[in-house]
């Protein structure tokens, strides 16, 4: 029977990183990392492969990282895990033998149970699955109109994507605004001002009932009964876990189907590791439990538990996961770090927020200004920052995660106004009007308002 | 005779700061700026108004940015400052008492001593100063070629425009690389590449001693006696603190020349603040004096002074300057913060680096992909990062702000590999890849390798 020291189970963002940084922080050790598909796409790529790149071959993961690490490949489906002899088994009837396991297995997209009609034909999820796509891709380019189910960041970049090769684009959102889980609603309206403009059909607060069609789509049933024609459809409404293996293998999942670990990625067996979007995730900030599926957000759980799989080595610094987004919307760039205002106040925070609006350039007379737009959310009596949302442009996403370290080092506004910080005009907001400070600044006015004064 | 609460004198980026933060801090205070110029440049836009911008015009500081604040301004120059009876005369023949004052005198370019020929038709300097400026861009505008003495950002930046602007460019400094003062060598060589192709003629490790000419310039000479053909020659090798005002009126300066003060700002006289080009800075990492005259430092230290003026009232979370430049040279940026490995290693740091060359993009066959390099610097045996350095795309800025935050929260490279960032495909490098945690990871594979291994 074939063995190795660290076995990682699936290939995509969360797999490679947990085995090459195995390997990495334990270059005596043997690591296989087995998947099932022959390819591995760029996870947060797939959305591009509809219109900016030339298709899935764009969009693909070398191999050549797991073999410069050297980590052995095996393609191939883990189809069960002996965890009292530690072997798996796979689908081509090999046994491989582990003294440490990994479960990467990912999560796949959803289609909704209260759904009728997502068997017909044209009906299509966005799975991250390079046969599925290429064919998905063929066949939308073939059809004019598309309904995209569901505005989050994948069925918001599917849109946009889409428009941009030409389709005409309907996108439903059921809540009230597209992207809300990430921002505050005048965030939110941005986006949608922006898509909007580029030509994608916006319907929100609005929820699709049922697929109309025979054979294929020929349009959807809105909730308030109107029906819109349509010749293809992408569901595109959430993605569940992919726990089935770890489930009958008797690993526990917590209340939201994810695998149940410890803040070093550990399930119940001090031997076997959950890393990715099927494993638990709990907020930074407000402690509870949280659904997060982001390829950086696996990739920091990977090099966790990678580092930590003989013996803990590396303090967690940061407990909890803080959830960190970026997206585009044409030059558009929107980011959030922590929780939203709506959140904060929902899990019962005593907030003050401060919204700076700058430029991204410094004069704004400089070509390629862009607008510059920072929300800050903090703890009223504390000052200490719980969230940020950016609109700006090319450099949002990097803002973006500048204010992720500020959450994650637990600072304050009040060390946000002693801080010191970098300008240029080319490539930042002035060093007067630097949008993270300015907003600081904003709240730091607040909090010495009596509380009556600042809401009024 | 005319008073006011605060008084700040100088009206450029710290003043401006000092003048606006201190009305937001204490709203019930009046506060005055007197400056002697009739409009503010956008400082770090100066260099572009050879070029990318269409003159000093379009480089304005507005004075809406003082009248919306609350802040009484004056045209007009302090001469002398009577500590004693807390009241500065000025040009004008007024007097103005202050409670508290802020001196923030900024620095003036300097024309250096041993250069022979300065004295020249057709010799510039880079003053803040904007009938300057508009003058010698007319003067320019008719000449062909150009020696640019001095290889700093705004040597650089110069050269870069008046290249841009069709001159003939000769950009000669007397180290033996460009921007040396922040970047070590091989990010120094990735900007002279560029320089170089976009036409800037370099000639680095070599001095001019003379400016030759009757009236007007016709040439340099170089260290090594070879003559060098000129129209013009921009003296762009460094810059003095404005101090002559403070001194006169018995305020200390440090052997650096820069205006005494603690970490709040304050000079030995508690209702007397420095701030900005005129006031000393030492090393967040060395503790030892610096000279960093940065638009973005001035600024920090404006706010900390201006929020401190009655009671200090906000903790200085982080003591002593750390410098975050950055700069662009085409589509190329470049950063850096904190100290370089050369500087770290005279001050005798044991540290340890590594280089992670990744993309800005990910895919990389996304359209607008620009390579992105991210040099850290970090204690061998603590990890705490003492700096970085940053070569990439329109992201460099923010990225550069995101080491200035881990350096400023001294954090780890062990904090760094369980960080959490957010990654998106036309936002940011991979999340596999991404190239502060793909160094730090370098960095940590490093520390735990015997140091005779690490050093073969």
């Amino acid at each position: 029977m074939e063995s190795t020291d660290v076995l990682v189970i699936g290939g995509s963002a969360a797999g490679i990183v947990a085995a090459t940084t195995a390997r990495s922080f334990h270059p005596d050790r043997s690591v296989t990392l087995v998947r099932k598909e022959k390819s591995v796409l760029v996870p947060c790529g797939i959305p591009y492969v509809f219109g900016t790149l030339d298709g899935c071959a764009q969009n693909q993961v070398p191999d050549a990282v797991l073999a410069n690490a050297g980590v052995t490949l095996r393609v191939d489906e883990v189809t069960s895990i002996d965890r009292e002899r530690k072997v798996c088994r796979t689908a081509e009837g090999s046994e491989i033998g582990f003294d440490k396991l990994v479960l990467a297995t990912g999560s796949t997209p959803a289609m909704p149970g209260w759904l009728e009609g997502g068997e017909l034909k044209n009906v299509f999820l966005i799975p991250k699955d390079r046969q599925y796509l290429e064919w998905a891709g063929e066949c939308l380019a073939d059809l004019r109109s598309v309904v995209v189910l569901g505005g989050g960041f994948i069925g918001v970049e599917v849109a946009d994507e889409l428009n941009r090769a030409g389709r005409d684009v309907t996108l439903v959102e059921a809540l009230p605004h597209v992207l809300s889980l990430a921002f505050d609603d005048e965030f939110a309206v941005r986006a949608e001002e922006l898509l909007t403009a580029r030509g994608v059909k916006l319907l929100t607060g609005t929820s699709v009932t049922r697929i109309d069609g025979d054979d294929a789509v020929t349009g959807v049933v809105l909730d308030g009964g109107e029906r819109i024609a349509a010749d293809a459809v992408v569901v595109a409404v959430g993605y569940r876990p992919n726990t089935e293996l770890a489930e009958q293998a008797g690993f526990e999942t917590n209340e939201m189907g994810f695998i149940r670990t410890d803040e070093y990625m550990r399930t119940d067996d001090p031997d076997v590791f959950a890393v990715g979007d099927c494993a638990e995730k709990s907020s930074f900030i407000t402690r509870t439990l949280k659904p997060t599926m982001l390829a950086s957000t696996s990739c920091a759980q990977a090099r966790i538990a990678a580092m930590n799989l003989y013996k803990l080595s590396t303090l967690r610094s940061f407990g909890g996961t803080i959830a960190i987004f970026c997206t585009a919307i044409g030059d558009g760039g929107f980011g959030a770090a922590g929780v939203t205002e709506r959140l904060a106040e929902e899990r019962g925070f005593d907030t003050v927020t401060a919204t700076f609006e700058g430029v991204d350039r410094h004069p704004g007379t400089l070509p390629g200004t862009h607008p510059q737009v920072v929300k800050l959310i903090a703890v009223r009596d504390s000052g200490i920052v719980l969230g940020g949302e950016v609109f700006g442009g090319a450099s949002t996403g990097e803002l973006t995660n500048l204010i992720g370290f500020v959450i994650q080092n637990r600072m304050t506004v009040s060390d946000l106004l002693t801080s010191q910080i970098g300008t240029h005009p080319l490539l930042t907001a002035p060093p007067t009007g630097y949008p993270l400070i300015k907003a600081a600044e904003m709240i730091a006015r607040q909090q010495r308002m009596p509380v009556s004064a600042a809401a009024s």
